[in-house]
């Protein structure tokens, strides 16, 4: 993929409060993926694209209307369609087990929806693969077969055991109760990567219960099956 | 005012991941008074107390449903009656000039509405007084007699000069479009207060483009004036 900065749309739209951001990409509805936006406002130019049930959540709060969306235009995005999103980057958004916004949850919650409401990114430039998929309830046979040959993975790597966060008396949810699959275990993420043929696999959506983050047993488990561990600021060049 | 620290109403309350935070008491329903309680998800328990059309704008918004309502109790407060806010510390919110938020604005904007929509707060444990009032479009008399004598005033500093966003080519928007009443000039906050007996004058809400952040002729003149420039982390003892 091209190391070039980001082309903006527009050379007006760099003023004096402005940001490099052209587009959002929205491949959740659940807070961490969207209460960013809004210090994104006001009057600032960029596309903000999601799918049908992901721009629902947005139109069904009011307060997300402090975006102009004369300068932020909503862009529908249809699973499995290929859209450009910058110059010479295309993007598709498919389907990935997960479940509804916490805010959205009624009294049952089913974890391993497949549909709209969480998705991963395909991005390409015609020649390099990267997948962004930031959470992801379990490994399908259909993932893996996508999955296969990319350049790199940003996955899921919110727990490392299904249980931790009860564990360290953070609460009463597993990780599968919130729509994550673990790293460790035979039916976790390092595990189901193992046989995969993906150049570059890197955790990103780190919790911090994850003892991952730190020098230790599991740090060198996830490193020795190829994994590298996300951190702020950081680039990628394919 | 007792300078103690907060005390907390429920000992369990502090765990791992808790706050000291006890109660919110909202002032605005906009995005810089209501977004924030985005990060306090998720299981904190605090109180949550605002007037009935301030609650009404984060009814309208699902997402402020991840504030679990079972901890997070939506108190509705009645513009001045006086409420218990912390053991000793009683509240009382009033109206003061203002507008409804940004992302609730109409074709046509009334910016000195008096109301429930913007309100400032009087704290007092029965002996000194304190007020918070970090949005205002103009002083008047109602609010004058009631500051005066007052041992502390936080005051809404958003602009120096109506129009210094203009001016520096960040946006179309003058202070009073936003609701807001400049530092400086006849009409301004530091004339407004001039002749009231208030003990600590301190300006709040203070907005980027305001030159009374840096040392120079404005900064000046307010400190000359009587009135100190707030920043993050300042604590008051009265």
């Amino acid at each position: 993929m091209a190391s070039s900065p980001l082309q903006p749309r527009d050379p007006e739209r760099f003023g004096l409060r402005d940001t490099p951001i052209g587009a959002v990409l929205l491949t959740n509805g659940d807070i961490d993926h969207i209460a960013g936006l809004l210090t994104l406002r006001e009057k600032q130019r960029f596309r903000l694209m999601a799918t049908s049930e992901i721009l629902s959540v947005l139109d069904a709060n009011p307060i997300f209307e402090a975006l102009d969306r004369e300068l932020v235009p909503r862009e529908q995005v249809r699973l499995d369609e290929r859209i450009q999103l910058l110059d010479g980057i295309h993007a598709t958004l498919f389907a990935v087990p997960g479940k509804v916004p916490l805010f959205l949850e009624g009294d049952t919650v089913e974890t391993d929806l497949v549909g709209e409401q969480t998705v991963g990114v395909e991005l390409s430039d015609g020649q390099n693969t990267l997948f962004y998929i930031p959470g992801c309830a379990a490994m399908t046979p259909e993932l893996r077969d996508r999955m296969n040959g990319a350049q790199a993975v940003m996955f899921d790597g919110t727990l490392w055991t299904d249980d931790e966060m009860v564990q360290q008396g953070l609460g009463q949810k597993t990780g599968k109760r919130m729509g994550h699959m673990s790293m460790s275990g035979a039916d976790g993420s390092i595990a189901a990567f193992a046989e995969l043929g993906v150049g570059r696999k890197i955790f990103v959506h780190i919790n911090n219960t994850n003892p991952v983050w730190t020098d230790g047993p599991e740090r060198d488990e996830a490193e020795e099956a190829g994994w590298e561990i996300a951190y702020d600021g950081m680039e990628l060049t394919l």
